[in-house]
């Protein structure tokens, strides 16, 4: 047992790291819950203050981080080639991708989605220049990529972090801002076992696509 | 020699990179820029297609996320015990915080910064939301963090990436939302030798408190 537990919404940031249980194999237990957790789930912020997804324990630390998750279970429980190890060439990449996923790609796109979905006509300014900023940040994150996976020639976990990105994107109306070579790219990155596995196991087959 | 470069703007997100550099007493060219790069600095954009900074150039390989670089740098140019290796207890922690300094930490303040300083009355209510967003989560983060570091009971590279993102909060006017706790944790940093040397480096002295 690797004494893992996963708390998740459908299709929220925490499926990057049910994406990566899937893609390693682990043992797991998951909690499907209803978003957002922190005004639906009665005594969720006992579990993780923050009130946010995902929130993974592992042997009873928290992580929070739907970044740092998949890269953190390739190393603590591999030796696994879905992450970079720090002598290979495309290491500076492979965690430069990682992070770049989330704090780059993603948190601008959360931005979009509150003051459309949630506060539509609060800010409405905002919506829109975070729309544009994470399309611009997207073109440049595929110039700079691989011509089939975001770095080191095969599939690693900085695809999920970025793949993820872009099935956001598509979900939430932003599909314009989403060049066809990344959805070509998302397209394939959703045909793989671990991911169509996630799917299932978070229980429903809907894809943002 | 390292082959590293680092292109930086004076305590802007680039500091995380100068610092952890200058904590590992590692080799390493410097170029500071004026900011914003992308429209002051010609041909910056043939170096980083985003124009953004941190730029580090090693061995070739170009990385732009400034919470990877600190991390990088302990696990290629190391062993150090700056980075806290997958078998460590408090490894899931450590990949936490590094990423959630920036991530969760930084990246509302630059919303708040955009729309008091660079665009102000465009976008007033975002600026407010994402300040109070930001004390919010900060707050949250100084629950789960040790008692004088992010974690592992020492410094290690997610200081850098959460202190710097107090460091910002004391510069752009966030100051309401740095509590005494995470005020004090950000002046025990600042008088590290590392720290010290980074700004000097970086050719002024001046401190964001």
């Amino acid at each position: 047992m690797t004494g893992l537990k996963l708390y998740h919404c459908r299709d929220a940031r925490s499926f990057r790291a049910l994406w990566a249980l899937e893609e390693l194999g682990l043992d797991y237990d998951l909690e499907v819950m209803p978003f957002p957790p922190r005004a639906r789930v009665e005594g969720y912020k006992d579990i993780n203050p923050l009130g946010t997804v995902p929130a993974l324990v592992a042997d009873c630390h928290l992580m929070t981080e739907s970044a740092a998750i998949p890269h953190f279970l390739a190393t603590r429980y591999g030796p696994s080639d879905l992450a970079v190890a720090p002598g290979e060439d495309a290491y500076p990449d492979y965690l430069n991708f990682l992070h770049m996923g989330e704090a780059t790609l993603t948190f601008p796109q959360t931005i979009h989605l509150r003051y459309t979905a949630f506060q539509p006509g609060r800010a409405a300014e905002a919506a829109e220049d975070y729309a544009e900023w994470f399309g611009s940040r997207l073109r440049n994150a595929e110039q700079l990529m691989g011509a089939e996976f975001a770095c080191a020639g095969r599939f690693t976990m900085a695809d999920i972090s970025v793949g993820y990105a872009v099935m956001l994107a598509l979900a939430i109306g932003l599909e314009a801002q989403v060049t066809p070579g990344m959805r070509a790219y998302f397209e394939r990155l959703s045909q793989r076992g671990g991911f169509r596995r996630a799917k299932e196991r978070q229980g429903q087959g809907r894809i943002a696509t």
